[in-house]
């Protein structure tokens, strides 16, 4: 394992905030609960946000800027939503500082207190219908597909680097339509957007399916989701799509001349992503090493070390390594070739695989005879020592196949980890012993959902599209149920 | 000129604010001072994004994302760096609300009271230096190249969209080096980076210089700029790139061991260019019609519109317009073909002038028969037929030629709006009549700045790196000056 990290095994969430901080992915800053996201992490975290920008655009979307502080009546305006997020809201109350006359250094200016409190966007669903108010008369002015890239704010009082933290990074979606059905349509479009996201970019298998009504979002009639599985068998909310019906439109107004020339209130919705996915890529694939990236993801694809002695060899091996990263290069690919004099190759390859770089390549001055090259998977661990001939082409290749290595393998794990159970004891038992997804019958009700939290810590993490309709009784109440739910403990 | 829009002779500060709306750029929120940036305007803000990240990461930078709040205690460690920005803080001092226990709805939580107030960020140098502090031991840790895209509030009184509003969007790099002279050949470094986009994607000529020490960014030793000039005569500071010298190291005690051992407190610099830069691009180049985008930064490049009678022929233009665009999008261009049956042609052509559309091919029935088509020009407004052949690849061309024109366009007029004056009536008389630039002897002092200043609103804008020694006396005070610098009233 990697110098000085916890194993999985010994404590996984020692393994994962270590891990994050020595891969040089985001650091806890000074300021209670925020992050600092730093290069490395942040280079990865473009490489997500540019791909799903691409795929709100593909699909119709346009991004603008909403401001960052509600005003609390506006906050206020959808009871739920309100409620929902009232406790971890961030005030703005004055607009100045200035020298205290009693020479304490500089204080909040008294006489510069707002007339009314603005909160930080915890989400931005109030101020973003308060503005489609102006925007809407007709439904030629419908649908209005807009997202945003953006930070929000919810205070929290215990933090975890990018799985819960008081300042994150999002994207929010906010789209009005004239009817509940092209709404509808809309939201479950964005969850198909997101769990092709996850699958084909993370390399994370999701089971989409939809909230209960404990776990909806404040202010939604229904919230679509996908859940992941991480390694230690806890389950991760990943993306969430939320049909709002017309609830915001009607708390702001926002009404509509139908093509009959009738006044309707609009349908909406709202769906979000945000830095947590930076957690859930980290606890879906990493090791005991350090990170594992799929390539679609990874900052740097290739690492060339040259294994050496003395400034000859150095530099004969320096122009092959050069030779094949610019061959890579053209396919697309971002190399480093790692000249630097003061560290050993062990302690490259160390960091390397710290840092999760998909292949990488050494090469010695018995590779340069004998005209071959050791490739290194970052993935499987896998060594050989290849052909230096058609190497750039075997690269590439690679990177498909760690592409689609990660997925299945995380596949695999999470197919595994799916139990389905039919009684209390062995719902408890299941839980306690194996963790992961346990497909259960539940009767249906908020009270048994909410008993069921108490004393297990599980949680419905949905009820998934693909579940069929299979009469059975409830595990816990051995009341009547219409269907099995996903539980399990959950970040 | 566009229906109902102000015309720039009469009123072009009303021009500018009803443009800006009208366009869909962006318009004021409900939240006092911040704006809410709409889907064209955030287009265009994302291309100007995308160019500079690029030039930005070729000159081995990286981004990162630091908190958006910094404790009041850290503001205050930089002496001169808390004077320049306490009067424009918003501060958060609560973290919770509640419900108001005497039914006055939702209420700012007494008890959840920070015991430091946050500031909301109106530039991150202290919360980035107190990290930077933890990053550095040794010069082998230097330098660091960082920038940060985010949003900053300094909260204004008067508001302007774009030019003046309490929230903005901006870019600001931090960087830190091992000598003085590297963090000034930076500071230099991103300051030419920034001309090189303002005038080559902007098409916007600037003028580089430094500021003097009034004008100077607070807590910066020197503060480089770039200066253009607006159609009305003022001056826009484009963009900043500050030299701090070790202010920052010594307030965050950032110190690093040289290579001989020695313990020695880091050089810093700072840059930055904001969406200020939109309100820039559009009083360079736009008209009484509406805006006028240069290719490179134009969210639509070419909008093709079908004058037709009847459904029949509207599917044959459909069909030749289409085609065409498909030709045009192979070359990398942005094509609108509008088949809006709901709207007349004129109403589009009056639609696409007001959003700065580049060109305009419009074809009927007579150009399909013929094997013409109309080309527009959004610059000149110069029409002209053409034979469809071809048309593909002229168009594509047509894209530098407007470029090109309006940089060219725009240097002329700058460079005929800078006045060298030799006495204080001429400067009152041409800063009266005339406006522009005023090349003119300034005896150095911060106080015959002010004076200026107070007496007839004109700053100076720069010392321009260009202008060389030249003896003379001061226009105001009559004392001796080394060299002319350039004053201007301005944004």
């Amino acid at each position: 394992m990697a110098k000085g990290l916890t194993s999985r095994q010994e404590d996984y969430s020692n393994w994962y905030n270590e891990l994050v901080v020595r891969a040089d992915l985001a650091q806890h800053s000074d300021v209670k609960g925020c992050m600092v996201i730093k290069p490395y992490g942040y280079a990865i975290w473009e490489k997500m946000r540019d791909a799903l920008d691409k795929m709100f655009k593909d699909t119709g979307h346009q991004n603008a800027y909403f401001p960052l502080f509600i005003p609390k009546s506006y906050l206020s305006k959808e009871a739920s939503h309100v409620e929902g997020f009232a406790k971890e809201c961030a005030v703005v109350t004055h607009y100045r500082l200035k020298n205290d006359p009693n020479g304490g250094g500089v204080i909040v200016d008294p006489e510069a207190k707002l007339a009314e409190e603005l909160i930080i966007r915890p989400t931005s669903e109030t101020i973003i219908w308060n503005t489609y108010k102006g925007w809407v008369q007709s439904y030629r002015d419908l649908p209005i597909l807009i997202n945003q890239w953006a930070n929000v704010v919810r205070w929290e009082m215990r933090t975890r680097l990018f799985l819960r933290t008081a300042e994150f990074l999002w994207q929010e979606g906010h789209t009005a339509h004239a009817t509940a059905a092209e709404a509808q349509e809309e939201t479950r479009r964005m969850l198909e957007v997101y769990a092709d996201f996850a699958e084909n970019w993370m390399a994370m298998p999701v089971i989409k399916g939809s909230k209960t009504e404990n776990e909806r979002f404040a202010g939604a009639v229904d919230t679509l989701c996908i859940e992941a599985l991480m390694q230690d068998g806890k389950a991760l909310q990943a993306g969430t799509s939320h049909f709002l019906g017309q609830n915001f439109a009607k708390a702001f107004e926002v009404q509509f001349s139908n093509k009959e020339g009738q006044l309707e209130y609009v349908w909406a919705t709202s769906w979000g992503v945000s830095t947590r996915l930076m957690g859930a890529l980290i606890m879906t694939h990493s090791d005991d090493e350090g990170l594992v990236l799929p390539p679609k993801l990874a900052p740097i694809h290739v690492v060339i070390v040259p294994i050496y002695k003395g400034e000859d060899q150095l530099e004969a091996l320096a122009q092959k390594g050069n030779e094949i990263a610019a061959g890579l290069r053209k396919l697309g690919l971002t190399v480093k070739v790692d000249l630097d004099d003061t560290k050993k190759p062990g302690w490259k390859f160390a960091e390397y695989e710290l840092k999760g770089v998909p292949v990488r390549l050494a090469i010695g001055p018995r590779d340069l005879e004998q005209g071959t090259i050791e490739v290194v998977r970052r993935d499987t661990k896998t060594k050989e020592t290849r052909s230096m001939e058609g190497i750039v082409e075997h690269v590439a290749a690679l990177m498909d196949e760690i592409q689609t290595n990660l997925f299945e393998r995380a596949r695999r794990f999470r197919d595994t980890s799916i139990h389905e159970v039919n009684s209390w004891e062995e719902f408890c038992a299941v839980l306690e012993e194996k963790g992961g997804f346990i497909s259960a019958h539940w009767d249906g009700t908020g009270e048994t959902e909410e008993l069921i939290k108490d004393e297990t810590k599980a949680t419905i993490r949905c009820i998934p599209f693909d579940f069929s309709v299979e009469p059975g009784v409830c595990v816990r109440t051995g009341k009547p149920s219409e269907r099995r739910v996903l539980f399990a403990k959950a970040y």
